[in-house]
């Protein structure tokens, strides 16, 4: 692929995204995948990558820049974490491969000892954040099936922590009682439940049952609104601490963003939400400006 | 068999449990199944029930006095909820039946309108509690898969509540990341995070991940009874207006009821707990001599 130069690549836990790059990290091809590290095994990684990018290849070596859990202990080959505080995406390894026509570097992710946590991936969309805006100090929220609160500081990751909201929504919606009340979407109805649990976030988990009782009894029809305005609203009432007093921005894109910033505006904060994959491109973009020196 | 004059039926979502009685309301024998009512369709109910009691029966018509989710709209047959505040188990339906040596009567549960709430099996227990103790006033508590909370005044249920605690606890136990970071269990494990979160309940929610993070980084051996603590100190949190200021009674038994002991014990209340299953015989009596009148 003629100005090709280097290849993108965020690799999930469930999904595979590749980028074909220029120089100046413009995307001339892209590849979606259900590929995720979940389903493989450690020998596949290559074969995989190999499967979607051949095409691209030629007798150049081509630097292949990936972020994600492909660089967890159980993906293709694990990437040490980084410790807070740390500049976001500063740390990648050099991977052994096989394959003669692309080199591979993976991002290492981000970990902290007090109040231990870790992220694999957000640490690069916050890279990419942080070139656009080099001088940002403040909060990014990033939500998603396990999201990320994280504190900029002096231009490094300060402390973040993870909520594993998405995941938990998910089993419930699907998996417990609550899966036969839950209905349709209501706006009004998601407001309500996030007021509430947010005003009294002790009842978090106490008052979930009452979302089936009352549709048994009154045939309420939203209780998938219902739930999940009181999972976020107990999820921003723990994380108060990162974005009080300060105007977080939200890294993500589609409906979990938009009940996100809902949530905000019922606290009077007025939040911007910026699309995620541009973000890992840019901070792709600066590693491979590093590795290419 | 001989002296039996009645038979307990106590039919749950997944257990099935039938006592032969006399007419003083003690055991002949003891039938245990998991032909529980998830896995039934309406008309395999008496099937079921004939096939472990049929060689009780005689030429005479042997009262069954069942209780449970045998009563639900997708159980026998329906048996409609008495209302808040009533007394426990003081409604229940008689239902026409092929077979001509039994008669079968099914109790109601309770239904609360304000603050939406239902209960299926509880109510025959907590009978059987206050045939013991009729001048009792305060609260119950009968730990479960789903827990109810329950304000007796006047010998009636004034007002309950449900959480669907152990339904969490399992799901996130065995199907959410969590599954990879149960590890052993810890009285001491239980008791940081109970105390934890009772401290600071909106972190409920929240703090889970941090179970994971926590193993990944250090290998805490313990996230089963971390995440036992914190979900069992979140409901004692959204139930402190049931409990503050009483002495609860716990009704259940087993390794659940000794980890709701525990946490009373935390917050400096010795609780006694008092075996479900007496007390369901001995409510289901109470109907029975209702019945036999």
């Amino acid at each position: 692929m003629k100005n090709m130069k280097w290849i993108a690549v965020d690799w999930g836990t469930s999904k595979l995204r590749i980028w074909a790059m220029d120089e100046f990290g413009q995307v001339l091809a892209e590849v979606r995948a259900d590929d995720g590290m979940a389903g493989l095994n450690q020998n596949d990684y290559e074969k995989v990558l190999l499967s979607h990018i051949s095409g691209w290849l030629t007798d150049e070596v081509t630097p292949v820049i990936a972020c994600g859990m492909v660089g967890s202990r159980q993906g293709w080959f694990e990437a040490p974490y980084a410790k807070v505080p740390t500049k976001a995406a500063a740390k990648y390894v050099n991977v052994d491969i096989a394959d003669r026509r692309f080199s591979l570097s993976i991002v290492s992710g981000v970990m902290q000892s007090h109040k231990a946590d870790v992220m694999r991936g957000e640490e690069t969309q916050i890279s990419g954040f942080l070139v656009g805006q080099p001088n940002f100090e403040g909060v990014i929220c990033l939500p998603g099936t396990h999201s990320k609160w994280v504190q900029i500081e002096a231009g490094e990751i300060k402390q973040f922590q993870t909520a594993m909201t998405g995941e938990i929504f998910g089993l419930l919606s699907q998996k417990s009682v609550l899966r036969h009340s839950q209905g349709s979407w209501s706006d009004e109805a998601f407001k309500q439940a996030f007021e509430d649990i947010y005003n009294a976030p002790e009842n978090a988990l106490s008052s979930l049952f009452s979302i089936r009782a009352q549709d048994l009894l009154n045939g309420d029809g939203h209780g998938v609104a219902r739930l999940s305005g009181s999972l976020i609203a107990s999820e921003f009432a723990g994380m108060k601490h990162y974005w009080q007093g300060q105007t977080p921005v939200l890294i993500g894109a589609g409906e979990l963003v938009r009940l996100y910033q809902l949530g905000f505006e019922l606290l009077d904060l007025e939040v911007k939400a910026l699309r995620a994959a541009p973000l890992t491109m840019a901070g792709l973009h600066r590693v491979y400006e590093e590795v290419n020196l």
